[in-house]
């Protein structure tokens, strides 16, 4: 692994796809910066990283906040230039319309929008003056869609989106490439596995077919083949799925 | 004009679509309530209303105000089983990305896309129960695009489209229909009409092609006609433009 | 009924939905032409036209001959000027891919696609000189999805909205009205009763929901609300469904 | 290079993309059959491929015959297992709607479309029984808007896109991958750059930016990093565009 002078911040680490994505680029020889609430729960990641001889920094970050956002792309970039900003904080919650409070509908719309804005601005004042990086966002299933009792997720992640298509319709021309990856099926995480065990019982988890989930590494792949493209040929938004998946 | 015993709420009265929406409605009969901000602006309107025979009430709102968005509706309600509600409040602003502050991308949110998810939770809750009603709601082009100066605007206006969106799908069934109006184009307005004026002079606004510009009423009409669709036949989102329009 | 000067074709009016829109149309006065192939069985749809008060005339018609849709729509602008063409052929087959042989292939683009863009273009050629007129495509739910068994469906409805989008913006300047209706459901109709029959037994027929399915009516109507949008408020694409559908 | 016991069917193969992605598949180690219209025109390509190292078969091809696509796909499975088709042809046109003949309209939809959905069946029927493969198909911005002087055109397109939407959900169970790449952008070709310097000039030819153009090589690599997705994380459709174009 040859080490580069560059950095990639991982905002929202705390599940299976930050962690990978943080492991991809790491193993690539960039440093890069991991950010949650909680930072103390990213030390296992950050050791993970290091003992297969890569750099990684844990932060505790509430990426809703302006000012910790700026701080923690600012000590990424100070570390050396940074190279890529991943935005990957989910929010899903699924309630009736009704039922939807107000406290909700804000809190799902500060997490998975708002925050999306500060780290593509953040890292946008960053890389123009050198004219160069790369900004990618986490999307799923409703940011295309707003299906029942998705009144509140389905808002924050097609707000994002939009966010997403104005950075790079705007920063693409200076040379920073934006991309919305959608990813539409279940990611294998424990949180997904425990539900499977929950509806369909004990011998259906241990028989999961194993591409019917989507491997946090094949996102972090699709990442890896976002950022390998040549400016000459940039994709904005692209969506996943296993094989198996109906759509 | 028969008066009917039903009234139609209007959020977001303050602009032309906004008034010729509520005149349209009492012009069939409804007792239109209609709200914005600075109530007493809307005297015009409703004085209006009235010579023309309808019935009309005009209210101070702020539609980002839980309470007030559920007492506005509630009251129109109260003197009338509440038969459509629309809303309408837009907050177009351009800002490159870099200079998009946290401020402006809260408050257009707060503005353009929690009003209206207020506006449908508490429209919804006097409608359900007895089975019927319709919510209308304005978008605009970009509900579609996040273009270029459109991340504070735009990411509002899709997470309101993902709102109306998941509010037709639950709502529908319950016999309520929810649409969304995506006017692609510039509404002739005072506001509008200053703009060409300073952009291509005195003479170019005096020799405007009537066509080029959409007529509030225009708008109007085609909510008039979303609410006369049957129930067999029902649109949930639709897009006007003048015929000249490139698009 | 004030009779009008003016036609309204109807290509494609042998099922329920294009008798519908005759009928619609004809009941405002307008004189309707329709055609099919086997003109002779448009006989009681004439008959019923002109036992309400209008006026209507069949034509045996391949939809799919350039001088047989020149020549339909000649002799409807030669009685009186043709205000509307309405191109209505359906071709609903479902096969498997691998099953899709070339003749089913291309037969279903023919009616469902090629038809659709010379009734366009001949009707456009009316059209254009006086500067008036509309013409409205039938479109459906595999013309925004290429689901199992669809590909050679999907493909030509595919082919037929790129071709309702082109003619839209290439008339709309001039005056012309295109539109392009996209009908996401089932339609009430014989053969889609006898489905439910063989599919659900004679009970569920007998107790259809009536608003499960749509009413042919309904989607005339829609038609007939298209017709009357101002010119500064022209939607170029519509979908219509029940309001118990889900989507 | 490691010689690989498998081929790769290039349909279209007689522009830079096509001639690109043969070459990028061959370096790869797999045996590329290339065929087109007047075959003998792939010589100078086959030697290139082969002075490479790589092994290639130029062969005559009408893709609009039914009998001739089966037998150019069954000569490359019967050479080695066919590993991926990827249909190239494009057929891009602008007439005005009223000067599109019925000649032009059948042809581009042959040519861009129904030979699409033969190279689809074909190759699926290859690929079924063995439960592995890919299909490729080329796209372009008409593929998503039909734009003026684009009725012929984009319908193709849309077609081809609707047959590779079908194909994508029929066959991905059966672990054959089908994607359709986008291409948004002028491709940087002889007959591109001969458009520049008759619209732009000499000069304006000279001093081309290398990044305004997209270079075949470019979508040939996109065409790669699809093949190498894991089928837990496929992607069925993505647009690619140079980093400056505006959309």
């Amino acid at each position: 692994m040859t080490t580069r002078n560059a950095t990639v911040a991982v905002i929202g680490a705390g599940d299976f796809i930050g962690s990978a994505i943080a492991k991809r680029f790491a193993a690539e020889g960039f440093t890069v910066f991991v950010g949650r609430r909680g930072g103390e729960k990213l030390a296992p990641l950050v050791s993970e990283i290091e003992a297969a001889g890569g750099k990684a920094f844990g932060r505790s970050l509430d990426a809703r906040n302006e000012e910790e956002v700026a701080a923690f792309l600012k000590a990424a970039d100070d570390h050396a230039p940074l190279e890529l900003c991943v935005f990957n904080i989910g929010a899903n919650v699924n309630f009736p319309l009704l039922e939807t409070t107000e406290r909700v509908f804000r809190k799902v719309w500060e997490m998975a929008c708002y925050s999306g804005f500060l780290a593509t601005r953040e890292a946008a004042r960053l890389m123009v003056p050198r004219g160069r990086g790369a900004i990618f966002l986490t999307g799923a299933t409703a940011s295309l869609r707003g299906g029942v009792g998705f009144a509140a997720f389905a808002s924050a992640k097609f707000g994002l989106r939009a966010v997403s298509q104005a950075a790079a319709r705007e920063l693409g021309p200076k040379n920073i490439h934006v991309a919305h990856l959608i990813i539409d099926s279940g990611v294998d995480t424990a949180w997904v596995r425990e539900r499977i065990r929950e509806h369909e019982g004990e011998e259906a988890l241990a028989n999961l077919d194993p591409d019917r989930l989507m491997r946090p590494e094949a996102v972090a792949e699709t990442y890896w083949a976002l950022y390998q493209q040549p400016r000459d040929a940039w994709t904005s938004e692209m969506e996943i799925r296993p094989f198996g998946e109906k759509w």
